[in-house]
């Protein structure tokens, strides 16, 4: 004990001191949910909050890791110190084709200044937006000046795994209707900055055109929302979309809102935390007591509703 | 009490003889997350699990409602009595757009075998997927032969809130590029049935290729999932469709894996239904109580971290 408490000091301080080994060490840990890791987010704690989180979303094959690439070797030529954290889905069949995308980050394997990291969606014990938490805080106490996380997905819940970001980028391409819809829709939730990537495709300027169609259907905001072209693959346009970026964050740490959002989200991710951790009890309850089993059994055979089964349920377990 | 619980019995007895409107008040108890709906819902559960209930899922725009609303008048030529249940996201700005969508099915509303019903996606206290469940099983009580549940949305998360459903029909149309990259990556589930809709666009082959070229990639199921193309406007390929989807209701009956479905279906229920109450419990605390706030407080000003917070959170409250 003692001895895991010294290796956690000095897992800490060498974190600290911006060591990549450390980090990725600590990233493992807090996603093996393991105490360890979580003693270490503790203890570094205070020293987060300085790195500028910018969260990226959209559908699957629109080349956001490609993107992140190019982001990250400009923010290297100004000397910032980059961390970047995908989220996988775990595919059933099509691993390969992500896989693919992502190699584009090995350019940057070899740079000191440079972390990557990918997490997979499913599997993670503790919890995929907890681990994701966890995993930013940390490559944010290791003093990387950029945090740039990745999800691969078209739904809310891919956009609530980022609310950790400071600013949100939805990065779409031609072709990316549905995204558009979903944003018309309201299923999708207004991003701070999007990005169409794929831009030398014929239809590029239709769809820049519906995009701003939809936007501005919206109450008016004090930030308007940039839509930025981007090549990823030729580093075409990803000056603008990091100033863009950067644009965004002056907008809201000028207006206050950054405290005010990160206020909001560290909230939620308490709730979430705890949240996750009354429904594992309860999933590990229901595999290991017969008791809930026979209830379920109840409800299967439809003597028993699944509210009522609910409430018992509650009752009995916490 | 005396007088509610007499109502009750009454408001019970009328639903479970298929009155519309006992429906329609029941459904409302259950959406006001009011312990009479909760006690209705206990009382008719025992003459559920006789509806097939099918589920619809995709973007929107596809023309699901459309869809349903041909379906519909499919089922009603078979002298089926059938009842919809339409989960719409209440949208920032655009409500018009899906609204007008839903006019498709107004076409039924004077059918007194037809019954139609539209819930908010935020907004519902008792959360939206506890609501959906106890609508569609009062749904089923009330004798309808085919219970419809249209979700919008193209993420995993809309997946979920289907996952009452026997059989899930995923609509696409011609351009719902995004969806078919998120099978592709298996950021969502694969479905049982897909309908390409809108289906006169010269694109629609190369789409129904691509969705095979999906499929193909993979493991061998017992079940083949077809691909039906529709033009729902024109009621064009919904006999098909129709037939696809008894087609997936006679196979998992024959396999016993109905039965298996539906256990699996109710066990989740019953988690997310503790899980849900469970979470409100905890909002409702942060709300409520001062020392919650305190505790909040410390983690913004980066003195306690997100994790200590959970577990004191949870320490204190339940």
């Amino acid at each position: 004990m003692a001895r895991a408490g010294t290796q956690n000091a000095d897992l800490a301080e060498r974190l600290l001191a911006g060591d990549k080994r450390a980090l990725a060490r600590a990233i493992s840990l807090v996603e093996d949910d393991d105490p360890q890791g979580w003693a270490l987010v503790r203890e570094v704690y205070p020293h987060t909050g300085k790195a500028a989180i910018v969260g990226f979303t959209g559908p699957p094959g629109v080349g956001k890791s490609t993107l992140i690439g190019a982001l990250t070797a400009h923010a290297r030529q100004a000397d910032r110190g980059v961390a970047v954290l995908s989220i996988d889905p775990s595919s059933p069949f099509t691993k390969g084709a992500l896989l693919g995308d992502r190699i584009r980050l090995t350019d940057h394997f070899l740079d000191s200044g440079v972390f990557i990291r990918s997490m997979a969606t499913r599997g993670s014990l503790g919890g995929l937006s907890e681990a994701t938490l966890q995993a930013a805080l940390l490559m944010d106490a290791s003093g990387k000046d950029d945090v740039f996380l990745e999800t691969v997905g078209v739904g809310q819940a891919e956009v609530d795994i980022i609310d950790h970001a400071d600013t949100v980028v939805l990065v779409l391409m031609p072709g990316s209707g549905d995204s558009i819809q979903a944003l018309k829709a309201g299923v999708m939730e207004i991003p701070d900055v999007i990005a169409v990537n794929k831009s030398d495709h014929p239809l590029t300027d239709t769809m820049i055109r519906e995009i701003r169609g939809v936007l501005s259907l919206g109450p008016p905001e004090e930030w308007q929302v940039p839509i930025v072209k981007t090549e990823a693959s030729r580093a075409e346009g990803v000056e603008e979309l990091q100033q863009q970026i950067a644009a965004h964050r002056e907008h809201i740490e000028s207006k206050g809102s950054l405290v005010e959002r990160r206020r909001r989200n560290l909230m939620n991710e308490v709730v979430a935390l705890a949240a996750g951790r009354l429904r594992r009890r309860l999933e590990r309850s229901i595999q290991e007591d017969s008791g809930v089993q026979e209830l379920l059994d109840e409800v299967v055979a439809r003597r028993l509703d699944p509210a009522s089964a609910a409430s018992q349920l509650l009752e009995r377990d916490l």
